[in-house]
């Protein structure tokens, strides 16, 4: 039994973007965006637009600061924030480059996330002598906390509306002058508005599909270290069969800490530790950064989700868990090494299935169907909007000919990804800046070369294992006969060029890919190495499938968008939060159970529950250190529990935030109905799982001790 | 590089039963059947009735010999084959229990089917040293002809009608009653009408969904042998990729010989064997045994098609092709070893994908749909029928809370099959003949038996895949609170129960199967073989879900069908095709291109097309026997051609008759467009892809030598 048996770790809601692709799909649309640590969970809302959906119900919605609904939250609680407090609490939030969202709690920068979102850092802290993700963590002092490679945390400073300036650039044009003209201005907009590269970083946004443009600054923190963790198990337990679901027995959370200059970064702005239990009905607030959501699809654009592209998405990613799963088998070095990749994998795919299962149910589209007739039936009267909704069917009708060449002509593998990275980046880079490719823009190049040339461990097997499969499937969708088929495989089998590319290139060094991103064209075109070569050779039907895209698909639907969004605004005031866009929002709810099959779901387990559910037997074997403090641990110490917040993948590690503006516990996942909540909201079901401050609290005490942590959480 | 890359089998129209469930779906309904050799292509069919779908389209239809539409083809084709002609091409059809057709091509029990239906012969025969399914077999003499094991080949000798019988033994019992009474009676009468079980077989066959109930006796040859088969890559030349898709370069025929008292059956009734090409637009007919088609499924049935069955079976089974392509990876003999099974697994996996795709196309759908309307509006002065598309749904209704359970409460695996097969055996043994379930009685025991002691070899990692993966599926999509799962379970986890059952079991060993088949159910009760104590353990809710099953669904539904066969022979007369029940029937049509995505698809391809589409590399390399006899094949030679016959899974090694009675061609598939064909025959797409008799006769002459196998076939 190799260690695929003993570790499960779950992804939880966690959303992670590919490298490279900080801001939008860019070249990549359409892509499957699996590499060997991201899952991208969006791509379904490419080219999101705002279309229909009807003003929010009770504990809907995932807001943005600017737009926090205080009256209906007075109506439903009879109590709501003021400003001060929501400014606070924005202030104290926290956004993590790897997918997630955290929140500073203490004033020396410690910050608060899950387990999970630090899992990339114990895994690549770890040694063969060492195996931090098995054995967790705890820094007994400042100077040994861990740095965590590629992580960067990141602090919202200012929002601005750029709506007017973007509209102006885009004038009359459609089509790809349309979305060229927006490109350019949003370029040039976050050139302007962030000089200082090196501490602050800016982003436009796109809201409401095309109808809203908002520039983000954020104060940035590159260096961040890893404080505290517990066994991976602790935060596991349950492995893939009880992720998404409830009731749940995980201690899915840990502690970074923010530096700048070598030192703790000073944040008078954070929240309160309160380490107690929640209570039935209280209030609570969840403050992240929920990644994507599609609830203003039209018809068509949810047609085109159950016909096409889940079907293939949940077909594909099932063989590639299958293989994954083998693959582990094979030796305790893959199990390791396949672990992170196997995460992404299967939290994905329960995401993906669930979303099926949510468009396969007449109940739940229904509901869907019927909010778009009644803004179709509000917008009667507005003229101004023509047939947008045929639009729309237009352009998803075009996208049903591109999906599969812009899926499949994305090989996928980390090697391939640096390949890819490096020659766009060169011929990008040669470009003025507002003439450039989203992900390479002045503003956006910071990041993407910090993924592309940070020190990670790089697998073969695994970059074969992927391009083998992604080649062998895009060989099965377009047919052996197809154009794009012929470019990507030229001759060979998918098996063998996946060998030759991967155990021909030296990308896997950063140092090579230093000296490529360098040197810039020529040095890329001159170069020998396959994968490099194998880049360049698929980058112009990439592009051109891009600009087909954008001219057929995404510059219309930008177009349909922006009007779409004044009519939901004229038939339903300006009470509406935006599909989720990986941006701060504000989700209001309570602690609640649910009814399943007639049972009543409990708000809370407790720690005790622990020691009943488990068998001995992975993924629902103890903690050895769950089992070694079993008669310390005060076992009715509430651990995980659910609120009705509407939340997403993308929100992991926000903390659950009570009336006081104090912080009782983190979020981590969604139960299984809330994985509908990706096209609409149910409060009924869909419900927020969290890991409460007082397990955290009795963890710190008891089971993996840190007794300067607790004391700086206590403010002592 | 190991035997993967070099194989990669189809397993084209081939329908094939599991071991042990011969007539219906039995205990197992609702199990995905998926053992080592056989996938069985009919889960959908369980339970069919007959209910909506209008009058067949031209060239529509698997009619059974009784109710072949004479007329119609007149009418098409100016000519229509007389009795005479119809009884010739019935007598001359043979099935083989392995799931195939096939047809007597000599007076001397020559067998004409694919290579595919012989490729477990030649798997079964090799050894490390001879491989005969990769280097093709050919025997020199008629005692060099290679026995096949398990196999057996049926001719249909007499059909009579015995829907009184059986209706007036239902009388007005309802719910799981009604089963009961119905399979009494049905054991009854094949009991009584084949005395003689050493060469006849008798099986009553439900047909229009419980409309109708026919008895066929069979005359059987136990003893089958292989005389001539090609290259595998010669038969698979394209391998998956190329499985369902035009044009095509495959070889997939083969010979085998019907012997009995070890010496080759005299059949004066044949097939003339006629070596020529197929010309464009002459009709042809195809005499075969289409397994399970569903095109009388009323919209509540298609929607649970759509919405639960084929996501629930794409997502598994898809991570099965994953696991165990990986697992085929790790040696040349596990590549071997699972060969057989990835066939199985790639074959059905791409029929239930294209079913799910024609499911999710609102075209095809809305035509279904229509043929409903149109049903209900021309039954609506039929009060005999009543609500009876309610009852459907109610039936149907029930059967969403019962499916996961029924499907995931059947662990996969050959060693577990036999278990089960040994336990319900010999607890059914023990009843009288009447009371037994289906699989049980006197009739069905032979072949049970046959599947169950015949030597085959077991590979036990390929096993405890097989459990592994269903027993983790099962706890996925049960839960892991379910009682169901922890019934399958305990406190093992899938893994760890996998491997001590396969370990721990000797039921790979036939004496001890045979000797525990023998010794009755005490013995089984006493056995401490740990995979006999897990199918004990396991049967009684496998009963209790037959009879919840019995009385909520099928029961419900059998009610149903007989009504509403009714009201579709008093809505469209009696020219009327039942859904496809592996039972002998013709299809007729002409030889006849499409239009792909505006292009022409031409009728055949050429032998010589081979040499141009090959890469050199799998599955696009050249069998050696065709590099090496490149110079003397005649290029021209027609190789496949495609028709318009309407076949299903089941069809694979049908002859294709042309007017003259004599066969030119052998089915092997169809095209992409033809798995929509479960639901809904399409004229202007579907297409039956044959191998030619003129590139069968190249072959005979120029690159598999067999002069006798020729000169026996010319009638010399």
């Amino acid at each position: 039994m190799t260690g695929r048996h003993r570790v499960a770790l779950r992804r939880g809601w966690t959303f992670a973007r590919p490298r490279g692709t900080e801001r939008s799909s860019v070249v990549l649309q359409g892509r499957l965006f699996v590499t060997r640590r991201t899952i991208l969970l969006a791509a379904a809302s490419l080219g999101a637009i705002s279309l229909s959906a009807a003003p929010a119900s009770a504990d809907e919605g995932m807001w943005t600061f600017d737009g926090f609904p205080a009256e209906q939250v007075r109506e439903n609680y009879g109590w709501a924030p003021d400003q001060v407090w929501l400014d606070h609490v924005r202030n104290s939030a926290v956004r993590l480059t790897g997918g997630c969202s955290a929140s500073f709690v203490s004033p020396d920068g410690l910050i608060l996330t899950n387990h999970h979102c630090v899992a990339s850092c114990l895994y690549d802290n770890s040694t063969d002598a060492m195996d931090y993700l098995d054995e967790g963590f705890t820094a007994s002092r400042r100077e040994d906390e861990l740095p965590c490679p590629g992580q960067q945390a990141e602090v919202v400073t200012a929002i601005t509306d750029v709506t007017a300036q973007v509209m102006d650039a885009i004038g009359e044009s459609t089509g790809e002058a349309l979305t060229k003209a927006r490109d350019a201005k949003i370029a040039e907009l976050e050139s302007a508005g962030c000089t200082d590269q090196e501490t602050t970083r800016c982003q436009v946004v796109t809201l409401f599909g095309g109808g809203q443009y908002k520039l983000y600054t954020y104060r940035k923190y590159s260096d961040v270290r890893l404080a505290w963790a517990p066994e991976d198990r602790a935060a596991t337990f349950g492995g893939d069969p009880d992720n998404f679901n409830f009731p749940r027995y995980s201690l899915d959370a840990s502690f970074l800490r923010a530096y700048e200059d070598g030192k703790p970064v000073e944040t008078p702005n954070h929240l309160e530790w309160n380490p107690r239990a929640p209570e039935e009905g209280e209030i609570t607030f969840v403050v992240g950064n929920p990644g994507s959501t599609s609830r203003l699809f039209t018809q068509s654009q949810l047609a085109f989700e159950r016909e096409v592209r889940l079907p293939i998405t949940v077909a594909t990613m099932s063989e590639l868990r299958g293989r994954l799963i083998r693959a582990m088998d094979e030796s305790p070095e893959k199990a390791r090494e396949g672990l992170d990749l196997l995460f992404g994998v299967e939290n994905s795919l329960k995401v993906y299935i669930g979303r099926m299962k949510a468009l396969n149910d007449p109940a739940f589209t229904g509901k869907l169907a019927a909010a778009e007739q009644e803004l179709k039936a509000k917008s009667a009267d507005n003229a101004e909007i023509g047939n947008l909704w045929g639009a729309v069917e237009d352009a998803m009708d075009a996208y049903r000919t591109l999906y599969l060449p812009l899926r499949f002509t994305q090989p996928s593998g980390d090697l391939y990804g640096y390949a890819q990275t490096l020659v766009f980046a060169a011929q990008e880079r040669a470009k003025p800046n507002a003439e450039r490719l989203p992900g390479y823009t002045d503003s956006a190049l910071p990041l993407t070369q910090k993924r592309l040339l940070d020190e990670r461990p790089v697998y073969p097997w695994v970059d074969e294992l992927m391009m083998e499969w992604s080649l062998s499937k895009a060989r099965e969708y377009l047919g052996v006969d197809d154009p794009d088929s012929k470019l990507l495989l030229g001759k060979e089998s998918p098996e063998q060029l996946a060998e030759r590319l991967v155990s021909g290139t030296r990308l896997a060094d950063p140092a090579y890919r230093q000296q490529l991103w360098e040197n810039g064209l020529a040095a890329i075109e001159a170069s020998d190495d396959p994968m490099i070569q194998y880049a360049l050779k698929l980058a112009p039907r990439q592009r051109e499938l891009k600009a087909l895209s954008d001219a057929q698909y995404s510059g219309p639907l930008a177009a349909a968008g922006a009007k779409l969004a004044d009519a939901r605004f004229a038939a339903y005031g300006d009470t509406l939060y935006p599909d989720a866009t990986f941006t701060l929002r504000i989700s209001y709810g309570q602690v609640k159970g649910w009814t399943e099959r007639g049972n009543e779901v409990p708000i809370r387990t407790t720690m005790g529950g622990t020691f009943e559910r488990a068998t001995g037997n992975p993924p629902f074997d103890l903690a050895p250190a769950f089992a070694a403090n079993e008669a310390r641990i005060d076992k009715n110490t509430t651990y995980d529990f659910v609120t009705t917040n509407d939340i997403i993948g993308g929100n992991s590690g926000s903390p659950v935030i009570d009336k006081a503006g104090t912080v009782i516990g983190t979020a981590f996942d969604g139960n299984i109905h809330s994985l509908g909540g990706n096209y609409g909201y149910d409060g009924t079901l869909n419900r927020t799982v969290a890991v409460s401050t007082a397990a955290v609290q009795e963890a710190l005490e008891t089971i993996y001790p840190a007794p300067a942590l607790a004391k700086e959480l206590a403010g002592e």
